[in-house]
């Protein structure tokens, strides 16, 4: 059986205290950190750079912290959240004209890569990198904010990339992003996703380890009725 | 007698835990909190975005809020800033076609309005929004980066600042920022400045009311020796 | 049987007395006013705004206006549309970065929202918001300047866009535009189109409704041979 | 004694007969048709291209023709709007990397050239190109938008620009526009302006002659006065 | 049997005797002179421009001269290049807003038109405008410096190309260009490819008429065994 | 007296074997080499990057390269040029947005800073760099292009920087470029400047060594008589 990832976004943390919230998510049985990263170009939003993914390190966190850049360009923000401890580096197709360089340069640097579509986008930037990826992470929502409705014409999307992971037989995660909570993470989990952010849906709730609990019931609800 | 400020940059704190060091910094003797907004366009590299003020207000911080825009364009996070409970606003002026709307901007938002001049500026944009200025920034170091050095080079601006604040006969803040640490702070004041960014300075120190203490002597000799 | 739209386009218009030039091509038979806004950025020209759109209204226009944005960025100009009092407004994907947040945008504004496909462009960036969309426009020539010739290599995409309509199930125009007069017309509905862009080859004419009627004439000649 | 021209801005016109608005307005004693052009990226608006400058020497109007370029690039523009029949273009330096380059291209084309300043902006871009120029544009709002209020701080730049044209022995008019009407044109004249834009001011009046006539009163007493 | 042309790189040659470099290599068998035009903002590096392609005709070369535009905008380059004596132009698809347009300027001028595709971009952007293009090239590094090596991922895309111009039946070159030496050049051949750029491979050689022989030695081996 | 230094600007000169060029026009008297770096962003014409500045190295040139880099942005290029060799490299201050960081960044690769003013460009921009400046550039044209005519408007530009270098005591050299030749240079020496870049004026001859020396001659006469 597969192995389901809970990654909380810090995007919905408390920002005056982001190591402690970022080791009580941890504590409450996430696996990863995922941290949202925007340039006020690539979306209309500016949140934070790599210093945040080094603080989080010298604070004692060591899970997995996954980057998900929303910048253009890319080599520059790759470079630094590498020198700052990122373990999983995900960018955007449409954020580079030099797509293989850049999964090149975050394989180089020693990362896991990740190739992330918006709502809009095809899968078909994944051709020829796809031996590369350790990541392919989905948009269910259009990134720049936090706290927006999932999009269910994600749904055969999610399918389609998880297809598209079982033929190539490698291992590489399918992260879903955007309006997952404990009403959708079931369908999510459903079309095949097997990594999940999750903002608000954690960090707006008292109680993080109840929450990410009942998100994993669901995952385990919707997974035994697809099999 | 002049009215002294000191103005700790949290792009030097901890960002694992930056309400606290607000709150400490603050309880040592700061007068303001000063965040150092980077795009990775204007400047090569990304900071923190609004989310981050607004935590500070969330977390109790009641001290005045000295925003930094080190971004291009600027409107939108003006905007974002003034809603997220920023006190000053400062821009530079080669980050905006059109400086007269965006300074109008800040102060219709309710903010006080600031001016940044970058090292090899010239102080000529201030003088058609003089009138409406609460802040004018000289930079001694090239935004992008903390830890640098001083550029003594900006001594004789800071001066000519310093004069044309006097001549308006407005009531004008004069801020510095860049490298100032308890060797160049004296020399700064000295110049004219009433107002003091330290990153480094501050919080790479293990006590922060007896640097704050410290720099405010240093203040107090230089301006002395000058009277 | 389909119901064929005739769209003259006003860049062809005398543009000193615009609201006259469309009351008389709506009373010679036009169904709706197709306006090109261009920003001398997405394309090499500049033409019109807003402003026109709501002169038409104000001038007494009531048939549906079509507005073809060829510009970047695209959804500051979707919301004047909108306001302006546009029923279609039509983007092209190469044009933002956010397909599907530019797409539901127009929804959320009350207008109907087109796709547009330069002559080179795949239908590829369809795919994912096809469910939303009220019309696929595809061009015939490259945008940016009137009366320039036909593109005979986009027949085969009229037709594989009829296709794709037509297996979606949904109520979705298909807008030609470029090039589209009384030789070429034919052509174009045979191959699946329901929706003609004409500019030059109405408003050079002496005599808007014969040269409609003559248009309509050609379609129903082509659609009667295709079945 | 100088010469003064009233030059209405057709962005407050009825876009939908422009022709006959520019023919009433100069009947009623204009002396210019002024044309606001915006390309939505120099300023946030959109407005009109060459193709209506063109359309109102077809439609008969001989009167001169004072093209205010609000765009970036503007070479381009230049060039088409020469061939649409301008008389005099105006650019902004910040709108431009060459502006000798663009200055000399509007004087090779035949037009008489303007340079623009923003509200914020100092009178120095003007100082190795004030040979050639037939035209200094002072914006007393800033540049996107019709019907905004006059900034008051325009006044000692519209004396110095007076100043710099009159110790230039050169034949050059000195235009404002923004927020000029009969409340404000009168101080504007005093300050030393002899061009006038005005747009609401004209075009939201039911009778052009009155206003254009009380306009010049306005102007003629302000004038008086001053000497 | 095809024909199979070397395309020596004048990037890797002697820039302070181009001249006669381009007259050794064609001596010693090289079919065309291949040009690497880069502008620091397609890719990160900046080459040659038109002046070098007029400057080897006037040197006296006659060969045809292949030109690799890794420029944005590309349709100003691509008429200083056929002005300047290029036969074959090549152009990104992300390069350009309008691919259809600037294929046919290539084809308008006189030239031959060639599309690129980067490593990771998918054969998509070919289909509409195959029918006039005269050469596909896939690039087999990341464009931006010579010197680097081949990436075996684009394998499978030169067969994918080749099954696509066999298909059309139209008379189309398949170069590939990026680390293609001795040691590839069999590969790429038995792929499918028929024009083999080449720069560090040949120029770093102290024997150019040997290289090139071996080089075809290769070629010919790698098809007959495809055969 | 000063010394008075002729530099060639190989833009004008045979590119297919620039080292021979290089070589003799320095064996004919020339002080420095010229090399014009252009983008095709900055200014609208591609020409040569680093990889010439290199090869004139390679081929034995010891002589001062005297680099214009006429593109953005530039810490890049900056940083290739003195790789490459470079011995001054001049910049815009338009074409970065941190003067201070790329002068510095000259001195700090071991190079001597060039500031360069385009025609209509005031001197200002010098003011707060002055002291580590090594050249100073005035453009007698507008970048771009070789073969432009002289504009006499700089005259009083090069006497006002000629000031201002006297002024600062530091050992600055004052270049001009554009429409040097036989019949300007006497007025520009005359005028102050002390470095003469003279692209066609010297290459288009027959004979460098007299060309040289006739200029030269027409520097003398003019500094002679002014003196």
């Amino acid at each position: 059986m597969k192995d389901f990832w809970i990654a909380p976004s810090i995007l919905a943390a408390d920002f005056a205290r982001l190591g402690e919230e970022a080791e009580q998510v941890l504590a409450a049985g996430a696996d990863v950190i995922h941290i949202d990263v925007m340039d006020n170009h690539y979306v209309p939003n500016l949140t934070m750079g790599p210093q945040f993914c080094k603080a989080l390190r010298s604070h004692g966190i060591t899970a997995p912290i996954d980057v998900h850049l929303m910048v253009t360009p890319v080599d520059g923000m790759i470079q630094a959240f590498a020198e700052a401890g990122a373990d999983y580096i995900s960018i955007h197709p449409e954020a580079t004209l030099h797509l293989d360089r850049s999964v090149q340069l975050i394989k180089d640097l020693g990362c896991k890569a990740g190739l992330v579509f918006n709502p809009a986008s095809t899968l078909d930037a994944a051709q020829y990198v796809l031996d590369r990826l350790d990541l392919i992470l989905l948009m269910s929502v259009n990134p720049g904010f936090g706290g927006q409705r999932f999009i269910p014409q994600v749904l055969p999307k999610i399918a389609a990339a998880r297809k598209l992971i079982d033929d190539s037989g490698r291992n590489i995660r399918l992260e879903v992003d955007g309006g997952v909570n404990l009403e959708t993470i079931g369908q999510v989990a459903a079309a095949g996703a097997d990594m999940f952010v999750a903002g608000t849906a954690i960090f707006a709730q008292d109680n993080y380890r109840e929450t990410i609990s009942a998100l994993r019931r669901q995952i385990a609800d919707a997974v035994t009725n697809r099999t």
